[in-house]
């Protein structure tokens, strides 16, 4: 056993990359701003950075404490000394994706052009040019080759466009629980989630600002998306059919935990999310599509990156075949990639959860992504 | 090969049982209108007697066809004559739950303490309690003897406590794509929906009749339903990642095949559906468990029907496994059951579709029971 410990109080820093970005629609995004954290030191070569992403409604802080929070950033128990992403040995950056509403530049941002929060003035963005924005950044961190790229769900598929867009600046990829192309039924569960919001009328197309959000509709979206990152298996056992407590018998009142608890994470969402950035990041999601019309070994062809794709057994709104399709397209592609399979009944939330496996696996796979690389053997 | 024809033009009836019906939670509904139909015709015995149930959104109108309509009643591939449910041979019934907003008694009826319809003055009903009206239905039918009951999802259900509420009425059931009580994960899909309905402001507590109907919660909640109906593989097979033919290039409005069908889908449910039976049916569903804080096997003893339990490989919303524990549950009680794990791609939404292999089955088990019964040898 290593011996791990926390990064302790870490803070968000903002880039603020010249020029604009220009988008995939044609469309340009300017100026620019990116929330972003770092833990561990980089090296004198500048060889150890790693990159992380995180999922649709995740932000810049993946580990350690924010001054005066109870609660450390999303992927703490994979970040820091001794940790999966070791913070002894490397170097890892995490950024908020752009089109959010936690520091980076989204639909809630100030549009230069008015003065006043974009709204559905925002432009439609893409996987693509999220990792776009994210290479200003690590080009501004004066970071040539970045070790690895990693993230789960909505993280992997920018783990994979990294790979295939920037073959010479990335030596691994670890995309984690993900696909290389939204599926009709995952287009499905994002579009119920998007038609929930716009029913909302406080959603007033997207000109809320200032006013009252479209928290009941973004309730809604949230519920959904909830039972998707469970299991049938982890939700029996969570809560079963136990009914809860209840004040008073109202008529459709939740009577039971399940429903109590759903209705809970959906009222805490709308404290931190806004309606519009979910409504922006899930047509991103929908929109990839890293076949771009060629078969999938095609577009991996030319990639030097190693793969290390992980996928959980009772994960089923991204089911292992998914993460098997992009295996047996590295393999056709002559990509060396490594596939987990990993047996948690967390269902999708296992990225997020199934820490102790899937830090075994990532060390292992870092380690020899680094010595290979000449960083010499740790350990 | 055996022929078979439609029934052709068919009418609901409506039968008015005298008093009230007590119900599970104590209060009394009532006066009590059954929507039904039936097909075929009652032999002078009275032994072959099938009655049928619908799922959460359908009627009495099982099969032929209204008067002027295109479209025949939603099982019209398994009832009729030469069909699974023999119109030749037995007298097949259909009733509209109470709940509902088909004919039967509803949240949309004329509450007779107020002459104006019922909203939230409805009373919470269960699935023991649209047995339960069923069963003055087929009283006043005159029948004794049930030579089966049976139904898919919802119908499946009011099969079961048929078979456990009223043993010496029913010599066979046939529980399809169902379970004996609701998962949390099948609680929470009907959670997210009434909460779409109850979030929509039109919904105005219930009390909307005579007024705009919260439609727009409603859509979103038959669209989740819809995913829930069909599977990761039927979605692909149907819609892949095709774009949809657009107009205008409006931001969120449908890009791809999948969310114009599912909004197509919903848009078309509210024309046909009162919000409020809609939670008042999916709180019934919820509501349902034949465990009674009992073994399901203890439950079952002392019912005498025999069992024809089905379910289909890629039904995720109702998965084989709850078939299973059914299967179970009869065999250590000593209830006579079959069951049949049928290779369908169609989710769900498979028991309406799958015609072919369950005719073949629901027919030679129905002769097997009939010719017990002492109906003689069919064929």
């Amino acid at each position: 056993m290593i011996e791990t410990k926390s990064l302790g109080i870490v803070e968000t820093q903002y880039a603020r990359p010249p020029g604009e970005l220009e988008l995939e629609s044609g469309e340009k995004l300017g100026p620019l701003t990116l929330a972003y954290e770092t833990y561990g030191s980089l090296n004198a070569d500048r060889t150890n950075a790693i990159l992380v992403f995180h999922a649709l409604s995740g932000d810049a802080h993946a580990a350690g404490y924010h001054e005066g929070d109870d609660s450390p950033g999303w992927w703490d128990g994979m970040i820091g000394p001794g940790k999966a992403f070791d913070t002894d040995k490397y170097f890892v950056i995490c950024s908020n994706v752009i089109g959010g509403c936690k520091g980076s530049t989204g639909p809630s941002s100030e549009n230069p052009q008015t003065g006043r929060p974009y709204g559905l003035d925002f432009p439609i963005i893409t996987i693509k040019d999220m990792v776009n924005a994210q290479k200003k950044l690590v080009d501004s961190l004066g970071i040539d080759k970045l070790l690895s790229v990693a993230g789960g769900s909505m993280g992997g598929m920018q783990a994979l466009q990294w790979a295939v867009s920037y073959p010479s600046r990335v030596l691994s990829a670890i995309p984690i629980a993900t696909t290389a192309r939204h599926s009709p039924q995952q287009i499905a569960f994002n579009e119920v989630g998007r038609q929930a919001i716009m029913a909302d009328p406080n959603w007033n197309n997207g000109d809320y600002y200032g006013g009252t959000p479209p928290t009941r509709g973004l309730s809604v979206a949230r519920m959904v998306g909830h039972i998707t990152y469970m299991s049938d298996a982890s939700m029996g056992e969570k809560f079963g059919r136990r009914f809860k407590d209840r004040l008073e018998n109202e008529k459709f009142e939740p009577d039971f935990e399940v429903e109590g608890y759903l209705q809970y994470r959906g009222d805490n969402f709308v404290k931190r999310f806004d309606a519009n950035s979910y409504l922006y990041i899930t047509k991103a999601l929908d929109y990839f599509d890293l076949h771009n019309g060629k078969g999938l070994n095609q577009v991996l062809k030319g990639v030097t990156a190693r793969f290390l794709v992980m996928a959980f057994k009772s994960d089923w709104l991204y089911p292992a075949y998914q993460s098997l399709e992009i295996v047996k397209a590295c393999k056709l592609a002559g990509v060396d990639a490594t596939y987990c399979e990993l047996n948690s009944q967390y269902g999708h939330d296992a990225f997020l959860l199934e820490i102790e496996e899937q830090s075994y696996l990532v060390k292992h796979f870092l380690n020899s992504v680094s010595e290979n690389n000449g960083n010499g053997k740790h350990e």
